[in-house]
C-alpha cells in the first residue's frame, strides 16, 4: 500500500470553491495510485472566532473546554471535503483525533502527541481510498479531546506520516516553497529545491511562515521527507529532508533574520565565578527566553554582559536587571530596542572555513558595524543596527551568491 | 448518590445572558444536594445553519459526515457552559456523546439510542458535581458520530436520566407545561398538574410543541418521571407520568386537534374479501401514514371506503387509488382536503362508558357534522369539517370541563 500524505491550511478549504481546487490536488494523487491520507485545518477564521466566542463567555476560558469548541473547526471542514468526495463516487471519511486515535498529553491548548495507531488508519484504507484527518487535535488517555497549539496540523501531517511510513507529506501553503532570503527584501532570493531539517530549524524566521517549527523537529526525528509547496499551482515546491553529501558543497543555503530583538547591556560587572547565573537564573524563571549572549571581560578584572530578549519582555527584563545590577555591583544598565539580527545558515559550513569571515567582510565594506555575533555549527548571526537589516540582508545573500541555483533536488 | 436530570433546548442557551440564568437553576438543584447531569441543545440557530452549511457544499450531503458536523452545535453549547460553572468554582465539565459514551445505531440523522454506560457517568461524578452532556448525539459501536433526529435532546435526557436511575428528569422549554388543549384556539386550557405517558403520546399535536414524543415512550418504557416545565419562570410545570387511580377520576383530560388531514373516499366498492389489502398495502408500500380508517357496507354488497392521510400525501395517494380504484371496481373516486380531526384524550375512559356519547351530543347540539370517527382505549377522535375545528375544540373543552381542576399532581 503507497500512501501520500497531504495536508492544506485554512486558506485553502476557506470555502467551496477553494475546497474544489483542493480536491484536484486529492484526485490527482488517487490518479497516481496512492491511497491519500488529507490533514485538514479548520476553514479560515473559523479557529479565531471560537478562541472569541470562548473568551466572550469567560474571563479564563477552562483550556479543556476551550479545546473541546476549538476543535470543532476541523470536524466541520473534514465532512464538509468528505461529502465533495463523496459526490464524486470517491470512498472517504473523516477522521477525528480520537476516532484514529491520535494520543496526546494533556497540556490542552499546547498538547504534544505521544502516539498514533498505524495500524488503525491502515484497515481504514481497506474500505476507503481517501481519509479526511482533522488536523490540530488529539485525544488523552483518558477521552479528552486537545489541540496541538498554533499551527498544530502540520505536526498533525507529519506525525501520520511517520505513524504511515507514508512516502511523502506535501504541506500545501499560500507561498511555493522555501526561499533562500525573504524576497520581499532581496529581489534575487530563490526559491530552493531542497533543505535540510537542521537548516530550516535555523531558518525559523522564514520558515515559520511557511512550516510549523515543531513539525521539523517531528519530521527530522522520524525522517519524515516533507514537501513545502503551493495549493495554487502544480509547480514543485521545497523539500525538505536529511541532509545529503550534495547540500555539503553550499557553504550558506539561506540568510534568516529576526527584528523581534533588544540589547540589554550590563557595564562594568566585577568579572566573579557565578556572574552569569546570578543575571540569567532570574530570567528563566521569569520565563524570558534569552537569544544572543556575549561576555566581554577586561583587563582591569570588570565585564560587560550584553544579551538579547525578544522587544516584548523588554520591560519585565529591565525589572529584573535592576534588581540583579545591584546585587552584583554592575556600574550601569542600559537596552536598545534599535537592533535585529541577520543569520547565514548552511550544513556546509561543517566542512569548510572561512564562512564567518566572508560574512563579516561584506558587511564591513558596506559600513555596517557588528554589535554581538553568535555561531553555531551550522549558523553566523550577527547582531546590527535594525536600520542597516535590510541592506545587510541583500548584502549577504550576494556575497555567499545564492541567488545561484546550486544543487538541485 | 442523588442524580437530577435538566436538559434545557436551544432558545435557552442562545447567549451568555441566558446560559446565565440557566446555571441558576443549575445551581438551584446542587443547592438541593443533587449531583446534576445537564443535557444541553445546540445554541439556537447553531443546528440549523450547520445543516444549510451541508447543503450549500452538497446537493445531498452524506448523512454520516452530516452528523459528524451537526453534532459540533452541542459541543460549542456544553464547552461553553461548562466555563461558566468553572467560573462559579462549580466542579464541572462536559461530555460528548463519545465520551460517555452513548451508543446508538447506525441509522444517521436519526439514530436510536442502544445503550448508555451509567457507570461510567457515575464514575465522573466522583470527581465532578455537574456534568454537561451534549444532547441529540451518539456513537456507534465502531466509533461515528450520530444524531438523534430533530427534538433528540429530550430524547437524549431522557434516556440518561433512565441510565442513571435518576429521581427525575426536568425538560425545560419556553411553554410552562402541558395544557388541556390549545390556549390559542380556547382561553380557558388550564396547564395540567399531571398526566399519564399515554395520554401525552396521545397528545401528539400538543405535546410535541412541548416535548418530543420519541422521550415520552422512552421514558414510558424506564418509568422515567419527566417534569416539563419553563426556563423563565419558577413555576411547576407538568409532571409526566405513570397512570395512576387518582388519573381515572378523570374522564378526559385533553382536546388534541389535527389539521393535517385529507380525506379520500373510494364509493360502491364491491364488499368482498382482500379489499381492504388491496387498497392499504400499495399506500403502506408507498410509505403513506394512513390515520382514520372507516368502512360503511350498504345492503346491496357494495362499501364505501374512506380514510385519512396527510394533506402532503395526496396526489401520491390519488395516484395510486387511480389505479387500486380500477382494479377493484369503484364506482368513485374523490378526495377533500377541507377537513380536520378533534380528539378527546383520558386514561379514564377504559373505566368509564359514555364518554364517547358525550362527545357527540356537544358536537351535535353545535349543528358540527362529524365526518368520520375512530377510538381508541383512551382516545375518541371525530374528523370535521376544518372550518368548525376551533369551535370543536371549545365545546369538547367545556362539555368535559377540563377548566376545572380535576386532580392534584
Amino acid at each position: 500500500m503507497r500512501i501520500l500524505v497531504q495536508k492544506f491550511g485554512g486558506s485553502s478549504v476557506a470555502d467551496r470553491d477553494r475546497m474544489l481546487r483542493v480536491r484536484e490536488k486529492v484526485l490527482a494523487g488517487l490518479s497516481r495510485g496512492y491511497k491519500m491520507l488529507v490533514v485538514l485545518s479548520a476553514r479560515a477564521g473559523d479557529t479565531n472566532k471560537l478562541l472569541a466566542l470562548a473568551n466572550e463567555y469567560s474571563p479564563n476560558p477552562d483550556p479543556a473546554e476551550c479545546d473541546s469548541m476549538v476543535s470543532t473547526g476541523e470536524q466541520i471542514s473534514t465532512a464538509l471535503f468528505a461529502m465533495l468526495l463523496k459526490d464524486e463516487g470517491i470512498k472517504a471519511r473523516s477522521l477525528l483525533g480520537f476516532q484514529i486515535p491520535i494520543i496526546t498529553d494533556d497540556v490542552f491548548m499546547k498538547a504534544r502527541i505521544r502516539s498514533i495507531d498505524g495500524a488503525a488508519i491502515r484497515k481504514h484504507f481497506e474500505r476507503y481510498d481517501v481519509l479526511l484527518v482533522a488536523g490540530f487535535q488529539g485525544i488523552t488517555e483518558d477521552g479528552r479531546i486537545t489541540t496541538l497549539g498554533r499551527g498544530g496540523s502540520d505536526t498533525s501531517a507529519v506525525a501520520l506520516a511517520a505513524a504511515l511510513e507514508a512516502e511523502a507529506c506535501e504541506i500545501y501553503t499560500d507561498v511555493d516553497g522555501v526561499y533562500t532570503t525573504d524576497p520581499n527584501i532581496c529581489a534575487d532570493a530563490r526559491k530552493l529545491d531542497r533543505i535540510s531539517y537542521e537548516e530550516m530549524l535555523e531558518m525559523a524566521s522564514m520558515g515559520a511562515k511557511v512550516l510549523e517549527i515543531r513539525s521539523v523537529e517531528f519530521a527530522k526525528k522520524f525522517n519524515v521527507v516533507v514537501h513545502v509547496r503551493s495549493t495554487f499551482t502544480d509547480t514543485p515546491g521545497t523539500i525538505v529532508t536529511q541532509e545529503d553529501p550534495d547540500m555539503e558543497h553550499v557553504l550558506v543555503s539561506g540568510i534568516a533574520y529576526d527584528k523581534d530583538q533588544a540589547r540589554i547591556t550590563l557595564a562594568s560587572v566585577p568579572n566573579q565565578p557565578g556572574i552569569a547565573a546570578a543575571i540569567f537564573s532570574p530570567l528563566s524563571a521569569a520565563n524570558i527566553a534569552v537569544d544572543m549572549i556575549v561576555q566581554n571581560p577586561g583587563l582591569d578584572g570588570v565585564t560587560d554582559m550584553t544579551f538579547t530578549v525578544p522587544r516584548k519582555d523588554v520591560s519585565k527584563t529591565m525589572a529584573i536587571m535592576e534588581e540583579v545590577s545591584k546585587a552584583i555591583g554592575s556600574k550601569e544598565l542600559y537596552h536598545d530596542l534599535g537592533v535585529a539580527k541577520v543569520s547565514a545558515i548552511g550544513v556546509g559550513m561543517r566542512n569548510h572555513a572561512g564562512v564567518a569571515s566572508r560574512a563579516f567582510a561584506a558587511l564591513h565594506r558596506a559600513g555596517i558595524n557588528i554589535l554581538l555575533i553568535s555561531t553555531s555549527e551550522i549558523k553566523i548571526s550577527c547582531l546590527i543596527e535594525e536600520k542597516y537589516l535590510e541592506l545587510a540582508v541583500r548584502i549577504l545573500h550576494e556575497a555567499f551568491e545564492l541567488e545561484k541555483a546550486n544543487y538541485n533536488g
